[in-house]
């Protein structure tokens, strides 16, 4: 941070003179790549200030901790504040939301190196600036295990969109494709390398900010993003909504790779979670506008299924039989999937 | 959280039932306890929504890990929700904002009893309503050490009070008493237990919210919060301002308690930590105006020193001899005191 650190660890450098070199890395970077909304009290004060916003203002939270979300080995320090920041950059995307502000709290052992700290900071800024957000603030403490928690401020300037809108007869969209981030962790547990494809999509993935909000515009009724996978994301969904659904297990948007690894016997796509993309909502006269939004987008949008006025949760096989389709997901205490 | 939760643990419960859990108990709890800001979408969607705000906004994050910042022998489940709130609601006090929003991100064990987390969250709860703010969301995530990130979100509704404010000449001004939470801190390091009036100021310390906002609006130039001790802060308020200040021992604010430690030879009421009190720089003709305002906020305001054109820190002993005042604080890596 500003003069060369070297191999120096935080506990050298001591937190007071690393947080002041952050703060000064931040202002001349913020001097180069300014966000949409001003800051008026630059991070190193008790807090941040920003501009008012007509808007209102969504915010979210989220954490991850090494061993439990991800191993170090995985990703470089700069890829690892990059995701971090992502996946809470995702959940404004879900909502339909603009990124204005993040702030970054890291738990750190003291034995880290300030370099590596650098490049985390630095990845976190590089996804505020393909947002658009600022970022604002954030904190520094000690402990055994390296943990990243990230809030994002964002505004919606249109219409949110909850995960409670969803309505018996609208279409169920998704963005992108399904299962590569949960293939790459498969991989990476089962002690190989993951395709370099399906590595890249878990350690960078892409937060839908911009089609979701053409979406919202273009009158889509709820979304929610697939962080958990597409089961259980989808079962939120509709009891948020009130609803049921029917996924057809053959229109799940599959890469290459996926698309192999399902055919030997795994699910990633219907179960894999980690991907980021959204699971949209949209009334059934929406259809004809998808591909021309897509287009302009750049995202893939594909039609997997359909809300229904019954709860259940229903699976079309590619042979055309139903079968339930229960929602599990990730569990981040017991590790595993749970029924 | 709603129905009765026994001595289970989160693990045994699962993630998503208690976060459903939690949210119901959210919302319930909203409906007795409007906060000043309205909340558009609760909590349990990808974001919470709060309606747009005419003023500048102010956002601070800080976290406590177990081991590092607190030992939970220390305080109740309940206490420790309250106050790693409250250190974040201090940091919104010393910018003189008024806080509107909460968010807390928990990091437990997988043992963790359900009871203890609903505790936790209830003492955030109680803290976020005493201020007028609304606990609009958080995350649960795994991990061997508790520890608690709390994300404080205000709005400056006149001036706000930046730490670069202060000029020579100004007095400067604590609130409160000094040196109490260290105090309580080294009895427990020392393996004994604390006067009931230390450890209830070190549980359970107040954000200085009111008597700030009109502290700032008579022409406070200045403020920081009193987390690593008078000496420290002071250290960061006075080269954030370029300027140097000359503090007077004797004038230090000291409880009964903390006055008979320090006469034994320690210095909590200059050195010590975590009693976020406020430093406010004013402006000295600002002084005939303290006492009022200290009986209308019902909050002691004591003149310990001022600020001076030399950049030097400076600390006049009880028998007039000066000595310099270095800045140190509390290292979060280190653990100990870094000169």
């Amino acid at each position: 941070v500003g003069e060369k650190s070297g191999d120096r660890s935080v506990a050298d450098l001591g937190e007071h003179a690393f947080l002041d070199a952050l703060c000064r890395r931040l202002r001349e970077r913020r001097k180069r790549e300014p966000s949409e909304r001003s800051v008026l009290v630059e991070p190193g004060d008790d807090c941040a200030v920003v501009a008012a916003s007509p808007h209102p203002q969504a915010f979210t939270t989220d954490t991850l901790v090494e061993g439990v979300h991800f191993r170090s080995t995985w990703l470089s320090p700069r890829a690892l504040g990059r995701r971090a920041t992502i996946v809470n950059l995702s959940d404004l995307a879900a909502m339909a939301a603009t990124p204005t502000a993040i702030l970054m709290a890291l738990t750190v052992p003291a034995q880290t190196s300030v370099a590596s700290l650098d490049e985390m900071l630095d990845g976190c800024a590089d996804a505020c600036a393909e947002a658009g957000a600022a970022l604002v603030g954030g904190n520094l403490a000690g402990g055994d295990l390296l943990s990243l928690t990230v809030t994002a401020i964002g505004e919606i300037r249109g219409r949110a969109l909850e995960r409670s809108g969803a309505r018996p007869g609208d279409l169920l969209v998704v963005t992108g494709t399904l299962g590569d981030a949960a293939a790459a962790v498969a991989a990476w547990l089962a002690g190989t390398e993951p395709a370099p494809a399906l590595r890249e999509r878990w350690v960078a993935p892409t937060a839908r900010i911009d089609v979701a909000r053409k979406l919202a515009a273009a009158g889509a009724h709820a979304a929610i993003d697939l962080s958990d996978g597409l089961r259980a994301d989808l079962g939120h969904l509709c009891r948020a909504s009130g609803v049921g659904a029917v996924v057809e297990h053959a229109r799940l948007p599959r890469s290459e790779d996926v698309a192999a690894l399902d055919a030997l016997g795994s699910d990633h796509a219907l179960q894999g979670g980690e991907d980021y993309e959204l699971l949209v909502a949209c009334p059934p006269e929406l259809e004809p506008a998808l591909l021309e939004l897509s287009t302009a987008c750049g995202v893939p949008l594909t039609v997997v299924g359909r809300c229904t006025e019954a709860m259940d949760l229903v699976l079309q096989h590619a042979d055309g039989r139903l079968g339930p389709l229960d929602a599990v997901g990730y569990d981040h205490f017991s590790g595993s999937r749970r029924e």
